[in-house]
């Protein structure tokens, strides 16, 4: 844990998966900063990760971990908040349809709840593990959505608007294929057996299913870097 | 309730207050729209406004209202969503400081629940009532702020992304005094009756305390506008 005035303070938004993990690494052991992380109980079908993220940030020393309601499947539109549909399996990785497992506004909404919360605790920085290399082709993953998300938050932010605070969204593994991901957050220190990806958990033990996009992008970023991936696969 | 292929669907951010009572008959009455109302329980001391929202709603035809639960006091930051903080009283309504009720995030969080409903609804339109003429000042009502917004919300939908969809976030108050708000809700047929203004409202009645920033604009829109303000207060 690291505190102080000279310390620069951080939200860092923890789904609790590889690259969020990765993401706080970068944050605390790369860049210095405290870490406030936060995670959403959104409805998600693998609230799973919100227990990774708890483990993650402990033991990547966060200055706190923060976990907020936020039900989307009032929502809908999803597969990834919805109990009656199935998440998509073994799909091609380079498929260019954007799946199923797309939930409508989520960065959106989840940059904005950090924004807000780095407003009240005077933090300078969000980090945010979005990737657009090896993902499934979420527009709100592309460096486009974060230059346009940062300029909205300087707009709506009073401490940001009357200059008394910056808010820099940074995404530090934007530009990385996932065995880059990983090579980068095991220099950093993290460790992936603590992390959970999946979108569709199996069995009581919650086993990774290894067919959903997650897994398969996991698997396959292990499998280019050379390394085992430590989490267990059903 | 209006429905059917050739009406237009709109979200529109409803609290219970005058402004977005207004907004929500602009998208009805005047626009034509079929409006599926939002609002937020997010920990206001005033949550009274919420019941006001489903009688606004009900009264103007909104297609539904939905409620949504999001507790911003864990945030913190606000006198709004603290019962330990008081609501400023008899602030000069020129004071260009920005008063203690100004809560981190809130428009740019709502208008992402808005935007990531809009997108499953598969609504062109978010209707909000912000207005930058008599407000407090909130950063987060302005132009600049709306159109930095309308931008990333651009970027992040993928029905916007890929040209399924358009998101326009209309916000018909903008550059309206309260008088002319309430001329012109009258005029829509808004029954300013249902609708509750106050950040404090007093006793089991909750009646308006009159003294609040909100109650003050109010009160002076309605003596500009030259009509009694149907509203009961303390």
């Amino acid at each position: 844990m690291r505190d102080g005035r000279s310390t620069p303070r951080a939200v860092v938004l923890l789904s609790g998966g590889l690259d969020s993990g990765t993401a706080l690494a970068c944050a605390i052991a790369r860049d210095g900063c405290a870490a406030h992380c936060l995670s959403v109980r959104y409805g998600q079908r693998h609230l799973r990760e919100i227990e990774a993220a708890r483990r993650v940030a402990e033991h990547l020393g966060a200055a706190e971990h923060r976990v907020i309601d936020l039900d989307l499947s009032r929502f809908g539109g999803s597969a990834l908040i919805a109990a009656d549909e199935p998440v998509p399996r073994d799909r091609p990785l380079d498929d260019t349809e954007i799946p199923r497992t797309y939930v409508p506004g989520r960065n959106l909404i989840f940059l904005s709840l950090a924004a807000a919360w780095a407003e009240v605790l005077g933090a300078g920085r969000i980090y945010a593990g979005l990737t657009a290399v090896d993902y499934s082709g979420y527009p709100d993953c592309r460096p486009e959505f974060v230059a346009a998300f940062q300029a909205a938050a300087e707009q709506a932010l009073a401490a940001v608007v009357e200059g008394r605070q910056r808010l820099a969204v940074i995404t530090p593994l934007i530009d990385l294929g996932k065995a880059e991901i990983i090579r980068l957050g095991l220099s950093l220190g993290v460790d992936y057996g603590l992390t959970h990806s999946c979108y569709d958990p199996v069995g009581e033990q919650g086993l990774a299913c290894g067919h959903c996009d997650a897994c398969r992008h996991r698997l396959k970023g292990f499998e280019e870097a050379g390394v085992e991936d430590p989490v267990k696969y059903a």
